[in-house]
């Protein structure tokens, strides 16, 4: 089997993580900042030092590509993204990119042709932070977003993503919409806790869950706390905790791989001696089955409707439906096998969070490589991997890609 | 017995909530604001008018004075406060100066002398709302805090009170100290649902709850929604939920008197696709009974302690703790034979909520009488009462402060 250069990579991560970097080992990125622009002239440099052309597309996207023996046939592609969260860690996206620099860099170390171009993408904005939503950029290439939309989306300060392009000298001419594809790989930080806890080194994800959110709503009485006996009390708190265990019971009926959360709440008044007459909250389930998240969607309404028999009031609305997605059966095989291959200890999974890869899969044939990250510290400057957990899921993404190259 | 004119009470109502009036039927009068001096220079007319002399002391508290036959003994003191909440109604404070005042004018149109003096107070900034804490000056005026602490106390724009009365005209030169007073009372809307939940006109009101107040956290660790599994969550959410019903549970454990509320909750970071790594909230426990509230507590930290037995780590600390305020009984029974001669349905209560009578009680013989609110809707415009109601709480208060002041 190929093995990529661990230093290298290892270095190269290091270097890159001076772009952007703020304390506690961490980087702050924002898409088509000056740290992003910075980041990217480096990605771009290091690229053409290896050999590669580089194109850059209306989002800003950047194709990084080794040409093949066969420029007619579609590429295999392979990448992530160089934005990262405002309090972000060295490892989120980047890994991806630059362990896809890293197998071009070792194909020309050991002079190998491949049948097929290799192009490494880096796509635009795909936390979100800067922009809402995030993925913008794979999801215009892949027919999600137009590209006028995208342009439109404006950060806080009101500057377009059009505007950020131009100022960055990103806004690139090629049409932002997929080309033929022959197959893809996105490589990335599993951002959970499976793997570590499991002592498995890859992930072979194939596929990633359907989500459906929703926005709830428990309708009590504002009423003075020292004045209200409790039986004449319509306290919409007391709705909202019962409804946070229902939601967690949810989880727990369809584990394991069912994942059910409130993350947010807000009470009004929100006084300490008001007794609150509204808790306004979400609710997330994600499953890998479609059929699963019904029957989810069913008990959590059932859960609401009980509640809703007493002093109080409640509404819940479904806000996104994000169905199941199933990575290509094929490139699935090929990641397991070049894991299997390697030596690697490995599990199947399901992502939990978006990636690109996710969008990109409604246009090519597409599969994700997870490896561990330390105690599923995520979006923080206290992500972190091994060099040994680099190398290894960077070893799978060379011989997955070149695997699928090799193909004619 | 005696009665007041109740057509002229009911017309000062109106005219005072003229000034600072806000859409909706509220008042918005803030302690020392301009609306406040307005309603302060039309009670000080008003009480010229009916022939009383006016005092102000150093906290900006009213004493109008009808003199007695005999100057000298100590007077009896009734009155409330004229200052509001920023989106407060037209009755709470201001409706037991009022009356108090009417108190006067009708002993006035009866030429009745009385042995004692009467003074109608109005006590600076009860509300709290402006410079905080609340019932401030009621609290000097009783040794609770230094004039000097009080002077020093700020709004948000950082106006200090003693700048504020100098700016309104209302910094006296009395001293801000208890003088003899014979009996004190205070009327006042229940701002709770019972005397109108049973019918009842005339609350007896024989003292005020205890109240302990604490900041409560549950600690946990913020995951990936997408990406944490349920069994590996330290969900803070969960256990914040737990901790509200256990909460409820208490207080209902010791009902009918036990008051027991979780008002404000602060979830971190509060994101929809986060699990709550940290909820900060607040308890508070009310009871007339100190020993039960000292069971409240008890139980309330075995409660604490379970949830800390798990994935998650709790800390709760009292922040607070008012003892229970038992009025004076031979005023309490002045109350209760003045309301039974006028043959007004009634009842023993406890106020649920602050008032100056709970700071007066410690340096006067003080009771206070209540008259229901619509809906038990107070601090909000729609707070609202029946000119019935109001007429018959000033008929009580009248025959009780007569009842005192002719006691030599």
């Amino acid at each position: 089997m190929r093995r990529i250069n661990a230093a290298r990579l290892w270095d190269s991560l290091n270097q890159m993580a001076t772009l952007g970097a703020i304390p506690g080992n961490g980087v702050c990125r924002l898409a088509l900042s000056e740290e992003d622009r910075q980041a990217r002239d480096l990605l771009q440099r290091w690229a053409t030092d290896a050999g590669c052309t580089v194109r850059v597309d209306e989002m800003g996207n950047m194709f990084l590509r080794r040409e093949g023996r066969q420029p007619q046939l579609a590429p295999v592609l392979t990448g992530s993204h160089v934005d990262s969260q405002p309090n972000g860690g060295r490892y989120d996206g980047i890994y991806g990119v630059l362990a896809g620099l890293e197998v071009l860099r070792s194909l020309n170390d050991a002079n190998v042709e491949t049948e097929r171009a290799i192009e490494v993408v880096n796509w635009t904005n795909e936390e979100g932070a800067r922009f809402a939503p995030a993925m913008l950029a794979s999801g215009v290439f892949s027919g999600v977003f137009t590209r006028d939309e995208a342009w439109q989306r404006e950060d806080a300060q009101g500057i377009s993503v059009e505007q950020a392009l131009r100022d960055t000298g990103y806004l690139g001419s090629h049409p932002a919409r997929a080309f033929p594809i022959h197959a893809a790989y996105e490589l990335h930080i599993e951002q959970g806790p499976i793997l570590e806890a499991e002592g498995k080194t890859i992930g072979v994800v194939r596929g990633a869950q359907g989500q459906r959110w929703y926005q709830a709503e428990v309708v009590g009485f504002s009423a003075h706390a020292g004045t209200t006996p409790l039986p004449l009390r319509r306290d919409a708190l007391l709705g909202f905790a019962s409804l946070v265990q229902a939601v967690n019971q949810i989880g727990l009926h369809f584990a394991p791989d069912a994942r059910a959360t409130v993350g947010r709440a807000d009470i009004e008044p929100n006084s300490p001696n008001v007794v609150p007459g509204c808790v306004r909250f979400s609710i997330e389930f994600r499953h890998p089955d479609e059929q699963v998240l019904a029957e989810m969607e069913a008990a959590l309404l059932r859960a609401f409707a009980e509640i809703n028999n007493g002093p109080l009031t409640t509404s819940v609305q479904r806000i996104f439906d994000y169905a199941p997605i199933e990575f290509d059966a094929h490139c699935v095989a090929t990641v397991r096998e070049a894991a299997t291959a390697l030596g690697y200890a490995q599990r199947e999974m399901i992502s939990g969070a978006g990636h690109d890869a996710c969008y990109l899969s409604r246009v090519a044939p597409t599969a994700m490589i997870f490896i561990p990250c330390v105690d599923s510290i995520s979006h923080n400057p206290a992500e972190n991997i091994s060099e040994a957990w680099a190398s290894a899921g960077a070893n799978v993404l060379l011989n997955a890609v070149v695997s699928s190259a090799m193909e004619v």
